[in-house]
């Protein structure tokens, strides 16, 4: 399928709107993905406004996407809504647990995959962020979350201004297994990753940062033990918060 | 795109078996989904044998599915292999985290959609286990999961031998809010699950389990608190023991 072999993240966008008919027509049509008892356990917020993005934008490390981007797209874990229906309907829901809350994550993050690839199938760009988990506190007071409501993924959104090189990836036999899991010794390492280290600009990435591998780049710049204990410990207080644990 | 709009799950599949190089190229070609850092933080495990399925079958509440479709993808979140490179390459990983946790199952996730999407796409039918998050710890046992890989969606997959109805979906207004999320009143819960409420296949489903409303069949017998709770404390223990949990 062309549209998902020939993909890459947009983070640049032409000065040309998302016509709200479209971008309609897309989130209806990702409905059709597979939802737990057909529940559908997401709900997304369409941020299009000035203000709106310039609220989002440091809650996203001021990535400038978020501010250039025509539409900004948060896709919601939505328990709230069924719970709701329950109340009116004479039912006693019992969804405010972690169970729950990584079935309706699972829904809305199918969900947003599926609505990517019809956005990208129309020719539009995007830009998947990842740091919607960093700050979700934060995401959920600005955007106005009820409980039982979490954001698990930002879409940044619009017509592409740029057509970047595909990023690298691992030859399949490094992520599937037969039967049962093989663990990976020094050797499948080195068959999975010769590749990906050999790539010039993944030597300039190591250079770039004074690291001696790439795998450090990852470690002490990237993705840091420091900041992912932080950030942890804020992401469980936010489902204590939203009133999925405990 | 027709192969999302007509979707349907597909329960039963026909005696004839999913090509090895087929189902390679749909892993191989689902690998172009974003991930972060491009880090691919996911790994499958491909179960064909009778004797894999049979092993599987009761962790998913004896679905038939198991056993009959030809081949059973189980989607881990893996940071396993991301930290066994770290540690051949002189590079301290701090992936024992929640956090970690969560965006492995992001991108093992994502990966899967666009999986779902491609094999759908080929014509080949597939059913979602929500169950794989019921019994991850045994899942993890059977498939031989090490630390930091943990099984988050399932789905068997075959040729299909049936065209189910496909079932209802909320109006686009229930999941979508313009800037903010607006909770929902008794008002907007009756416009969002009226059509639901009213299709015949839902009627009877009240009916036959003797309940007054539709939402009690959820939260009385399909997903019940008791359950969701006795579950979610599983899930919890998995995250430990899988080393993602203090």
């Amino acid at each position: 399928m062309e549209t998902i072999t020939n993909r890459r993240s947009i983070r640049r966008y032409a000065d040309r709107p998302v016509d709200e008919a479209l971008l309609n027509s897309l989130l209806k049509e990702a409905e059709r993905t597979q939802t737990m008892g057909g529940m559908q356990l997401y709900s997304v917020v369409v941020t299009r406004s000035a203000e709106g993005k310039a609220r989002l934008a440091p809650l996203h490390y001021n990535q400038p996407m978020v501010t250039a981007a025509p539409v900004v797209l948060t896709f919601c874990a939505d328990f709230n809504r069924t719970v709701q229906w329950c109340r009116c309907r004479k039912a006693d829901p019992g969804y405010d647990n972690f169970l729950s809350f990584l079935n309706a994550a699972t829904d809305a993050l199918l969900y947003c995959q599926n609505f990517c690839t019809l956005a990208e199938a129309e020719g539009l760009g995007l830009c998947y962020l990842g740091t919607t988990l960093y700050q979700p506190s934060d995401i959920a007071e600005v955007l106005g979350l009820p409980k039982l409501v979490v954001p698990v993924a930002t879409i940044t959104l619009g017509w592409p201004a740029e057509h970047p090189e595909q990023t690298d990836r691992l030859p399949l036999s490094a992520i599937i297994h037969d039967e049962h899991y093989t663990d990976y010794t020094p050797q499948a390492i080195d068959d999975a990753y010769r590749d990906k280290e050999a790539l010039e600009v993944n030597r300039q990435f190591v250079r770039e940062n004074g690291k001696e591998t790439l795998a450090q780049v990852f470690t002490d710049v990237r993705y840091t033990r420091r900041d992912n204990e932080a950030l942890s410990a804020g992401l469980l207080d936010v489902l204590r918060r939203q009133g999925f644990l405990d």
